[in-house]
């Protein structure tokens, strides 16, 4: 635990304080775990329509797709990056109020609320493009979120016994109001704007929307380029927190908000399960006569489907798990690798609802299985890559054994990449062969864990064999620089 | 903090014990806050199907809710409870079983995918209920399951650096295996004894199936009414863990649990309005001649129906937050009380359905309301009775704002029982009146926030009051006194 931020109060104090404020004033964690599980839930729902939406066996995939695309997926990406924007100016917001009360937790409940909202009106904004009303009716929503937020900044200002103590202490205090005011307020008046340009000229108002997503990243960037080549500096006050503010999220919220991703998708797969799959009654009487095992056999491959497409969550939520133990900080651009995976997890049940559609040598099996596997690599390969931009700033982000030359580094290594080189491998094996059912591509998935458990003895031989090498090269060489030895030492007698 | 039970591991011997058994080895609290988002989710789902019921206008309410509640509901409550039947022996066994590694984590993870079959089998039982095999398929379900979980334990006991610390070092470590393993093949074999009985007598086999539920309860009777009564003591080994096996549920994972519920119940909300509520591009062109807004006019009952919904459910997680941030102990009757409230909870989309679906002045509008009347009174009076069971042991349940004269007290009580009065007094209300629209119903539960916000003024006003009238009464009593001294000193004088 030496790698924790040293900023974080310790749980003494925070208990101590609470103790002293009495029963009024609340430890926030249960709530920002609620909210975090609401955030993630509201930012993966969207997908559920991309995969309800019917396609006939009879239709070719390629042109559904293609319209698919163009609204549906759109819709359900621009959702999923909008909450997470709300999600990070919620967890920055959280980070300078730290204690609630019931007036706060009340707050944040009809934050919550309005955020709920979100993806609806992205629904009408996509299936009525022409229409002003739906981007109007988001702005609005993002407006109320706005006023709501500035209420609990301001409130949290007022009684400043619920603010992180170190803003507290500081002599500052205004400086850092109006540092968490600009966060919050940046979404709401961008959306406002775009909600203003609506009436005029929407190109431009879907800019302001996409300019939303951009401009954490944009900033981030800009002061970057500023620092590092031209050499300016922020003025910021000289103050013990200010290093505070240029900190990444908090770790656990970005576990607990990719936990409820993983478990929302989980939801989505147990949901369609449970309803669609149970046989009616009366079929069962007439087709099978009464049998109902016979009538299940009907089902088999969506059940193959199924614990194909849990056993991939699992292990890729398993993979991020085991990530996540050995990092000690998420920088932002982890954060950001982080929700650009969580994006293609999100996409699974699509996947899952294609293969499990398409299963019996229809026209479009080899497609469903190509859409399954690129959905899978990205999501693994973005994991694998949270992983590599850890790998840059090793001290300050991972724990000392899974660094360059730890004991968990090659194992890590390889559990990261087993994903991405499986999918990899599969999507290949559809250009080449011509047919590939889905049970054999349900099947792999299945048997996948068990690479998972003789992994590390796979590693383990390949690390010795590789000493062996090197060991063997040493002596190789050791042997003829000791030739080279003996070559010289008659020379040597000899001179 | 002086309230957390004194056995738990301290954090930074945790933080120790993991830094020297190396990177394989893991602290297993993000598993198992996944694990039990997975539970509530898969106890929660069931109620989906019936919510999802289609009830014609036309048809009346009372007769098609009574064949609901035959089978749909019965299902519902069945996963409800079984379900969390398994959650409690998985956190028994992962009170036992403390560290985990990578074996352990994927045999979780096997272990949670065959649980999330269980609701598929209930509705196979309650489609078929004269067909064994659903009850075949239910009992190899919890068969398969119980085989995980004594796997996990056989492991966790050989690898003993993985167990709770204390277990470790106890000369017990048999008795200890063979109670988690009494606990946790308890269902299986249980469900085994069902199904082997499917085969000849049925009414016997669900008995069986009731008894699952019911024996943690039964067992617990009977040790109290032996250990009371009787006055015989089980035989324990004299050791200081004895005391942790007798130890309730630990608090973080019933809370864990619960948000998870509510966060479900959330999520079928938002999946619901997001699904159902855009209305078709052609149907808008035609009938409103392209004005959305009007369009949307037409689901304006549906919207005031989720916000109403929303706002119960949010307020309903607020109070249980409250609550628990008082309660330092969940005892084991806290835990009943609580998983029948967030039975009750899981009602709720049932309700939104309802209510939203018979808004216009229907035939079954108030039969609607008084069916959300009913679920919200339950789920509310059941928090409410955990809060009357934590104060029968309040030294050591309760913080001590929270106990009975402490400053939180008071207002704590006004906190719970305000959604048990309002639920009563509406479903008077519709007993009493012949009409009453679902309109003023959902506008009642949008108010119900600010209810919450001046609920403290409320009590304190009150308080005031009674300590008015409490002192008026003293001081009169005074005066009394007074004149009885002043009745009474002439007579001593005179005497």
């Amino acid at each position: 635990g030496g790698g924790r931020a040293p900023l974080a109060p310790t749980p003494y104090n925070y208990d101590r304080r609470l103790g002293e404020l009495g029963g009024g004033t609340q430890a926030s964690q249960r709530l920002l775990a609620y909210s975090d599980a609401l955030f993630s839930i509201i930012a993966t729902v969207m997908i559920l329509p991309v995969a309800h939406t019917k396609i006939h066996s009879d239709e070719k995939l390629g042109e559904s797709v293609q319209q698919l695309l163009a609204t549906k997926i759109a819709v359900y990406l621009m959702t999923f990056l909008i909450v997470t924007v709300a999600w990070a100016a919620h967890v920055r917001l959280f980070q300078v109020v730290e204690l609630i009360d019931d007036v706060l937790a009340l707050a944040n409940l009809a934050c919550m609320m309005s955020i709920t909202f979100l993806p609806y009106t992205f629904s009408l904004m996509a299936s009525f493009p022409n229409q002003p009303f739906g981007l109007f009716m988001f702005s609005s929503c993002t407006v109320i979120i706005g006023v709501i937020q500035v209420m609990i900044v301001l409130y949290g200002f007022r009684h400043s016994y619920l603010l992180n103590h170190q803003i507290q202490e500081s002599e500052n205090k205004a400086f850092y109001k109006y540092h968490i005011l600009k966060i919050i307020l940046r979404g709401p008046t961008l959306s406002f704007l775009a909600a203003i340009f609506s009436f005029f000229f929407f190109p431009l108002s879907y800019m302001f929307l996409g300019l939303i997503v951009i401009f954490p990243l944009l900033s981030h960037l800009t002061k970057w380029f500023r620092s590092r080549i031209l050499g300016q500096e922020e003025e910021l006050p000289v103050d013990y927190f200010t290093s505070y503010l240029k900190e990444p999220l908090s770790k656990e919220r970005v576990e607990t908000f990719s936990d409820g991703v993983y478990a929302i998708v989980a939801t989505l797969l147990i949901l369609d399960i449970c309803e669609d799959n149970v046989p009616d009654n009366n079929v069962v009487k007439e087709k099978y006569s009464g049998h109902l095992a016979e009538a299940l056999r009907e089902f088999g491959s969506s059940f193959l489907a199924y614990f194909g497409s849990f056993v991939t969550i699992g292990l890729l939520w398993f993979v991020h798990h085991s990530l996540f133990l050995q990092v000690t900080k998420a920088t932002r651009l982890m954060t950001l690798l982080n929700t650009l995976s969580l994006a293609f997890i999100g996409g699974l049940p699509l996947a899952y609802q294609l293969t499990s559609e398409f299963a019996e040598k229809s026209y479009n099996e080899i497609e469903a299985i190509q859409i399954s596997c690129v959905t899978i690599f990205f999501a693994s390969i973005f994991q694998f890559s949270i992983w590599i931009a850890a790998l840059f700033h090793e001290v300050e982000t991972l724990h000392p054994f899974a660094r360059y030359g730890g004991k968990e580094h090659a194992f890590m290594f390889a559990k990261l990449s087993l994903y991405p080189c499986v999918s990899l491998a599969v999507f290949c094996l559809t250009c080449v062969m011509s047919e590939l059912s889905t049970t054999i591509f349900h099947l792999t998935q299945i048997i996948i864990p068990f690479a998972f458990l003789v992994l590390r003895i796979f590693v383990r031989i390949g690390l010795m064999m590789l000493n062996y090498i090197m060991s063997l090269a040493r002596s190789k060489s050791n042997v003829l620089e000791e030739e080279e030895a003996a070559c010289l030492s008659p020379a040597d007698v000899l001179s």
